[in-house]
């Protein structure tokens, strides 16, 4: 493994991250907090500190990067991060235990928005702005965006890429790496600005539109509010809707709609069978909530809203879907496991694994009853490798695996089957609530030390889809070759 | 499709029925129950001339079997098996509705053990004696039955093992099938008597030793108290106990032990990771549930009892493991899904294929990082084949599918979340009890017909492994070549 070429980066990233926190400290001198300015300040020195030696005397001799080191490097880059971003909540006290901010800023950076806060409203405005920035810093990638950054380098940087980006397919928009990065993150950008001007048009505070802006951009989900969007406008929980559906689509369609080719975007199944999931399974729970709220404008908004906010894995709420009949809440558990398409900022299984099953599963039938035939898959009409069609069975076997033994690492905790399930899934697959103890209104506060360590390793391995991580255990892997 | 033989195979199957309702016939003459006698005399005459003209006029010219006949017919005589099976129910009245005898036959024969009867005391002798009887006839497959029984026929039987035989690769024992059949079914029943034999001796009455061996057998569960087994001795649980561990393992390790090869036994990985399984659940249950009972005997054994009983898929119960702490719930639900080895009469998802499902992320993970390398999966020092490899990701993919539409249509049921969920996947596992309203103590008397149906066919694709049920759906498959 190219080790020095890892540490590098992970330096570089660093780099980074001090750069963003001068955000958060902005924000701090807007509000006249300057224990939290202080908290920043010292973090940002640190991090510069910390990446100086990789940056200057340890420079790597090789710049090649292979796929091995793409997956150690995005292990040890999101490892690194989460632990500098945890930093400033303890410094400042506001959550002033380690293993607290770290499964926090694991959360927001995986784009959970799993919470230890028992009152998100005792926070300051900088904490509640870095904490939300996390999600958008996460969504995307932060090694893409050092791409996007940074001079371009020789060295199949297309491995980084597709450690850190979701989905079972990971391609390039335009020949170089860096331009992709680039081109992803102006889109990102561009969306979330715009998000912000919606919900300030309907009368959000600024400080709450960019908060909720970010969470939604990066699919996230934190909030500054004990009831999360409850208490906002319907307009305003409608742009919510809309953009955390907008931010799970795949972003290469966008750049398509940019270049005016709708024709791919039109055709592409993976969009349109997200669109009809959404909507039947928004249908059906409409239809069975609609006794709750005796409103039909007001049981659609909540289905839509609620239908959205967990398969694009944002995890923001409108209503306490705990509260709900047998049939929505079933719903909301497949859900749970869906996520949104690939290439977006969603988490989750992918609709299009979800797709490649199906058909594997079709062709696998049909091979039964014609055992000499040769089937091939096929996705927007172009043959999917073979590889890749094996490969999403397995991964499904991977997360279905990961997903048990998380639960079985925390079942011993006292808040009943269905509180602990839904705590391993939602975590797994980056979404944020589920039911019990760990519903829409509450969190992950009463859950044990170790539980929240485990959850935490749960939220990196789904983030960053499982073979990383994993990878990053077996100790032969960090061998020179 | 030779459609001309697989009808010809269900009549023969048919008169095997017949033949087999003259045990539970002269039950019923034993204690004196002539309406129940009546029933069962009906249902045996019209079985008779229901498979007539199948085995005379329509006698097939072509005997060749091929892969998607054998599914086809497996479908169909199981279908045909379970509405003749449950007619002496509905005609002497103590079912009275042909959807609940259709479930509680076909739950039955697929060796569940789920009931839809609130008070089993109530049934005649003869009726519970069918009633178990066919979890002994469905535990090793009737198609299995008929082969062992009637004159070898050329033409590819063992496409029928194969779709009636649960396991990822079914072989033969010996060359020919028949005998195959044959050398099975004489370990089966020389295993079930053997256990009447233990029971009687620890005091249990003829007709329970009976009932419960059946029952054990088939690994099912069907049993004649309310309590299922709790109120009988701690000796006659442990004989229990162990049955329903021999009746999880792969037949094929008894013959080889008739022929004194103990070394592939010994060395047989499946078998060792199920007594790991085993040993390692019941030792974290034992210690979760002692405080309940202050008696580390006791414990011990309603740990290994429940644990046994959920891994063999048979769904017996010494307690009310609904009552039990979080934490040996939690291990119980994962167990409802593993099953036991490939086979034997244990249902599941068994545990080589979750051995391969092991092996195949291990062989992916390290294809990851070294993308050149060629990785073989291997079992017991052979080579697996690459398709059999794929297949099983496949068949986990096809497995949880199911599991999550059932769940859905019938999440409208207001018994809640947790029993609904279990309730499709002890279905589909063919186990037998869930949480919650489905719990060990309790059935599915409460549950609508529709999900009723619904869960009928979720058993059906259970034991017969999913994909001739899903082939039968598919209306090309019945066509004429």
């Amino acid at each position: 493994m190219n080790r020095r070429m890892v540490l590098y980066r992970v330096a570089q990233m660093l780099f980074l991250e001090a750069a963003m926190l001068v955000l958060p400290l902005g924000v701090a001198f807007l509000y006249g907090e300057m224990k939290q300015a202080l908290a920043f300040g010292i973090t940002i020195v640190v991090s510069l500190v910390a990446g100086l030696p990789a940056m200057t005397v340890l420079k790597p001799t090789s710049k090649l990067i292979f796929a091995k080191d793409g997956f150690a490097l995005v292990t040890l880059a999101w490892l690194v991060m989460s632990a500098f971003g945890a930093a400033p909540f303890v410094i400042s006290g506001e959550i002033p235990n380690v293993v607290d901010a770290f499964f926090e800023t694991v959360s927001g950076f995986t784009t959970t928005g799993s919470t230890i806060l028992t009152d998100v409203t005792a926070m300051s405005h900088s904490m509640l702005f870095w904490r939300s920035f996390t999600h958008w810093i996460g969504g995307m990638g932060v090694l893409v965006l050092v791409m996007a950054l940074v001079p371009p380098e020789s060295g199949r940087s297309i491995h980084i890429l597709r450690a850190e980006m979701a989905g079972p397919v990971v391609g390039k928009l335009v020949p170089k790496i860096k331009d992709t990065a680039k081109i992803l993150y102006i889109i990102y950008f561009v969306i979330t600005i715009t998000e912000v001007g919606f919900l300030i048009a309907g009368g959000m505070p600024v400080f709450d539109a960019f908060i909720h802006s970010l969470g939604t951009a990066g699919t996230g989900g934190f909030g500054i509010k004990g009831d999360s969007l409850s208490s906002y406008s319907p307009y305003c929980q409608w742009v919510i809707i809309a953009f955390m559906f907008i931010f799970s689509i795949n972003f290469n369609l966008f750049y398509l709609m940019i270049l005016r080719r709708f024709k791919p975007v039109l055709k592409n199944l993976e969009l349109w069978v997200f669109v009809g999931i959404v909507f039947v399974a928004a249908g059906i729970i409409s239809v069975n909530i609609y006794p709750l709220y005796g409103d039909a404008g007001e049981a659609i908004r909540h289905a839509f809203f609620q239908t959205v906010s967990i398969c694009s894995t944002t995890g923001y709420s409108s209503a306490d879907f705990n509260l709900w009949p047998s049939m929505a809440k079933s719903v909301i558990f497949v859900l749970l496991f869906l996520g949104g398409c690939a290439g977006s900022t969603a988490g989750g299984l992918k609709i299009s694994r979800v797709i490649l099953l199906f058909k594997l599963v079709r062709r696998d039938i049909r091979k039964m009853s014609h055992p000499r035939s040769v089937a091939t898959v096929k996705l927007d009409g172009k043959t999917v490798e073979p590889a890749v069609v094996s490969g999403v069975s397995t991964y499904f076997a991977v997360y279905m695996i990961v997903i048990a033994i998380t639960f079985l690492l925390i079942s011993f905790e006292p808040f009943g089957f269905e509180s602990n399930l839904t705590a391993a899934i939602t975590c797994c697959n980056n979404v944020g609530p589920g039911f019990g103890e760990v519903g829409p209104m509450n969190g992950f506060a009463a859950y044990s030390y170790f539980s929240k360590i485990v959850l935490t390793f749960a939220m990196l391995l789904g983030r960053l889809e499982f073979y990383p991580v994993l990878l990053a255990f077996n100790p032969r892997m960090w061998l020179k070759k």
